[in-house]
């Protein structure tokens, strides 16, 4: 049941779909070739493959230990953190300044889906430090970030955000945690925060925690809210370590359905030093920055999760015999035939694959947005800082609901067998599940679309999206092999649009309509990114087999593709059809009668 | 978090939709009334909430325990499992003549609804003793029922269903377990199951396991198969219990995702004595007693913890103060609103609430077609008879599926919270996994209903309920208020009937067709089914508000039915339109490409 890293299907996104031979003009991509980067994820596969993988089973089944604030990873799993750290992973997409390697987005979220989905517990270890890595940059003095930021980039160090309390998740306003002057520039915190992913471990001498908390009188609410950073262990001007900062402890560990390896912590602050991040008042605003970044993580650990989970199924489903082929036995030799030849097992694998390679594209397509906002043209940089906004909530939501769906269907093909832990199908299904909870539940990730993200700056994201989509079909739209992905793009495209317009009409007149629409459009957004992404990956194997190629892959890519278009885009008109009912039958019942 | 049994909901489709008290005439109904029905579910909500219920939580962390072929269940178990029995409530459907109250399946269903909710793992004990009781009644000797029945219709004696081995799940055409013929009428068993769920444990002093096996010379496949009673404890003449069964035992415990609190054993069989039941290599058909009792039995279970998990969403979304209303403050005191102001929430929450009460009125109407099969008039039994074939796969594979769809929305309504361990949404997430699979995977259901029960005497039955749909919607089809639900019955029921055309026009030309057309048709079934349930429900509330009651129980079924129409129907277009695209793309791919 070993992972393979999908590098022929990234590499045909990133070379062939995207062509980021193109990009070579735009910041971080001076140094960074097509070859090149085949040949990291080459080498990231490797390391993903042999090194992670064989440990994520023992992570689920040993988990974590807490012992009078100390916490212990699984067998081999420090081990093999800081392998990764000797081999320089981490690093791969921070900033040269901190000695990382710089490469682009495209680069990292290509490997970090390997990473993911070899074992998604081990990577929230570099996932929540980068999280912390690019939250510091963004709002640390220099000072700070000289101070902590290279030794976060190589992954020396760990990182955490610390968000959540007992009574408040979602709702950051409530934040009790305080930070109390000490008059030499730094503060006392002491609260409690819970839920905090790689909060505590032995993998790493240090932990910069990145905090949220309430300096003493400030505002009430969210306009209240300040960012610290406080260190496990102080660090002294020369940068090497100081004493232990005793106010911060790990007061136990969470039991959770999965991700067991991950060590998720509540964190007891008790006048724990720390120092204040960016303005006074604005730590939300600093921490968005993180959150942006680790829903962008959460949407590709979904997706990587299902790439997973599917391969384990299409491997038990080519071993299993079991009964006969409807057209007659393939297998005549043998007891039974494989469950491969019956069609309704091949339709719960091609779900899983078109959704697994659709979502693979969108989110590298992504991730060139990530890079592009970084351009010195302003109107390319601006443009994908809007696509940024607009896609992260859709990516996060999209991903991590249909990563969990792969994974209940390949628990599904593998029968009785797939829900005994002797298989490795329920560990991605209890492991999944979470990333549609966490760094903002999906209901959440669907109000901030239709909320925020839709109507900033007048629509102007989601415009730029629709022109780009309409240039797409109209350049392609011919009588050609690929007509059907195009269609379908056009058709759901439409339907999307239609949505916008009943959301705008509807929405500003009661907000609560655009709350009861909010995940079906998500969904139908979904859906749109998806096809826009097939029917790029159809145009290019279309021209590869148009040029003569006989490499199978072209073909089977558009097999794959056609079921993404048939199989899947219908659930558009559902969607549809219940968002355009509004809130009315939802706020009906009074509360006591559910 | 207590579950509290929806006894008002049950008896509410008991007596005014299904009007029960209209079939005084039939077999098994003649001392049964509306009212006693009340009492017995009021006593039997009780017996599942105070004594079951609470047990629930221990058994998914402690689990079961193997050592030395002994199983020990979790504490408490076995102690509540005794008081169950010493209240009667297993011998509660089971025939008068084995000392049963005889009470009709309308009645079974129902309280078994309860205990499935109150605790899935512990159900399944009386659960596969009341399959293998009934397999055996309809397929044993007499000594054979006399010998046994009794105690396992007070659930004295624990009963089993032997099939899996770990070559042949959904195939049992390849069973190997052998059973040699000893000259005395009793024949030596070998071999090995798996996955035998109450397989073994120490809650009875004997258990009754019926096994697949082939005796010697038997022909290859399916038709060599024949069933055979195993007990645990040989039973003496006079009926007291003799020596140990040796050559049965329990090799050992599956490691599950969930039900933890169910022993799923490995059982060895080495020349275990074992009487042949039924007709030799008949053991199919006569297997196909239990099994589609159990097969109803496992629909139950996966609304029963949908149900629960929905209550558990509910409490949990009261209590939990997160954000404001987007259409301001509705707890200006608070310092936040309860998460039941949130549209998308509510969405979830209906979502659950619609599903479980269409699916709890679907579950009785089925029952109440198991009882009329008993009917003395041979038109009523005919039709039920093929109404309980028909709708048997879609009630296992519909209620299944969605019992699991909506333990994930109450999860996601708990947000971090309900991936902990601390809240049951966890558990009830984990249980509700299995009943997809076991019993028969949907897949399997999905099969057996387009390539079986469909086509069974020339498509009598489908036909039939057509027509009691049509006469439904032409009794009720005017401008009243319930017109809604008509319409959407009417429209629902078109779209069934058309997709059964094209899987005749398909399905004959290339079986693949049916295949590939199953899952999406058996969904549209499944819509179907409860649109026809909500509809009658709608009516029967509506009377009862033209009738001036002011109770808000009606109002508020008529919103909850609503969403069902509104916002679950139209799946049903997505469904219609993947079906017809028939077999072409599954069965294109090369197997070596997925």
């Amino acid at each position: 049941m070993a992972y393979k890293a999908p590098v022929r299907d990234l590499t045909f996104v990133l070379n062939e779909v995207l062509d980021i031979d193109r990009y070579a003009n735009q910041p971080g991509f001076q140094d960074v070739s097509s070859d090149l980067v085949a040949q990291i994820l080459e080498e990231g596969a490797k390391f993903a493959e042999e090194v992670i993988a064989p440990l994520n089973k023992v992570g689920d089944t040993e988990g974590c230990k807490w012992a009078d604030g100390k916490v212990t990873g699984p067998t081999g799993w420090k081990e093999a953190y800081q392998a990764m750290v000797a081999a320089g992973w981490p690093a791969l997409s921070a900033l040269t300044e901190h000695g990382g390697q710089g490469m682009p987005s495209v680069v990292a979220m290509a490997f970090g889906q390997f990473t993911a989905a070899a074992s998604p517990a081990f990577s929230m270890y570099p996932g929540l430090t980068a999280g912390a890595y690019w939250g510091l940059n963004a709002n640390g003095s220099d000072e700070q970030k000289a101070m902590y930021l290279p030794k976060m980039a190589s992954g020396e160090w760990g990182g955490t955000m610390n968000l959540t309390e007992p009574q408040c998740g979602t709702d950051l306003g409530l934040i009790r945690t305080k930070a109390v002057p000490n008059g030499d520039g730094s503060y006392n915190i002491t609260g409690q925060k819970i839920w905090i992913s790689s909060g505590e471990h032995d993998f790493t001498d240090n932990i910069i925690h990145l905090v949220l908390a309430r300096i003493e009188g400030a505002p009430a609410g969210i306009k209240g809210i300040s960012l610290f950073v406080v260190p496990k262990v102080f660090v002294n001007e020369d940068g090497s370590l100081g004493e232990r900062n005793e106010g911060v402890q790990c007061a136990g560990l969470e039991h959770k359905m999965g991700i067991h390896g991950n060590a998720t912590c509540v964190m007891a602050y008790e006048n724990a030093k720390g120092w204040l991040v960016g303005t006074e008042n604005k730590g939300m605003a600093a921490m968005f920055v993180m959150m942006n970044e680790a829903r962008l993580g959460t949407g590709l650990q979904g997706l990587a999760i299902g790439t997973a989970a599917y391969q384990a199924a299409v491997e038990f489903a080519h071993d299993r015999l079991q009964g006969r082929s409807l057209t007659g036995p393939k297998n005549p030799d043998g007891p039974a035939d494989s469950i491969m030849v019956h069609p309704d097992v091949r339709r719960m694998l091609l779900e899983a694959k078109a959704f697994v390679e659709g979502g693979q594209a969108f989110t590298l397509w992504t991730a060139l947005q990530a890079d592009l906002q970084h351009s010195d043209d302003e109107a390319t940089a601006q443009k994908a800082k809007d696509y940024m906004g607009l896609i992260t909530p859709v990516l996060k939501a999209y991903l991590t609901d249909k990563g969990f769906h792969v994974a209940s269907l390949a628990m599904q093909v593998h029968g009785g067998s797939g829900y005994t832990e002797h298989y490795p199908a329920s560990q991605y299904l209890r492991d999944a599940r979470i990333t549609m909870i966490y760094e903002g539940a999906n209901g959440i990730q669907a109000l901030d679309l239709v909320g925020r993200k839709l109507p900033a700056n007048g629509g102007r994201a989601i415009m730029s999206w629709f022109a780009d989509i309409d240039a797409f079909v109209s350049e392609n739209g011919g009588d050609t092999p690929i007509k059907p992905f195009v269609d379908g793009l056009a058709d759901t495209k439409k339907k999307l649009q239609e949505a916008t317009m009943w959301l705008m009409q509807n929405g500003m007149q009661n907000p609560d309509n655009a709350g009861a629409a909010s995940t079906d459009y998500l969904n139908v957004f979904g859906l749109t990114a998806l096809a826009y992404l097939w029917a790029q990956m159809a145009k290019a194997a279309q021209k590869q087999i148009d040029a003569g190629s006989t490499d199978p892959y072209y073909a089977n890519k558009l097999i794959t593709g056609r079921y993404f278009v048939e199989r899947i885009l219908p659930d558009a008109s559902g969607h549809m059809a219940k968002l355009k009912t509004g809130a009315d039958v939802l706020m009906a019942l009074p509360a006591e009668a559910f």
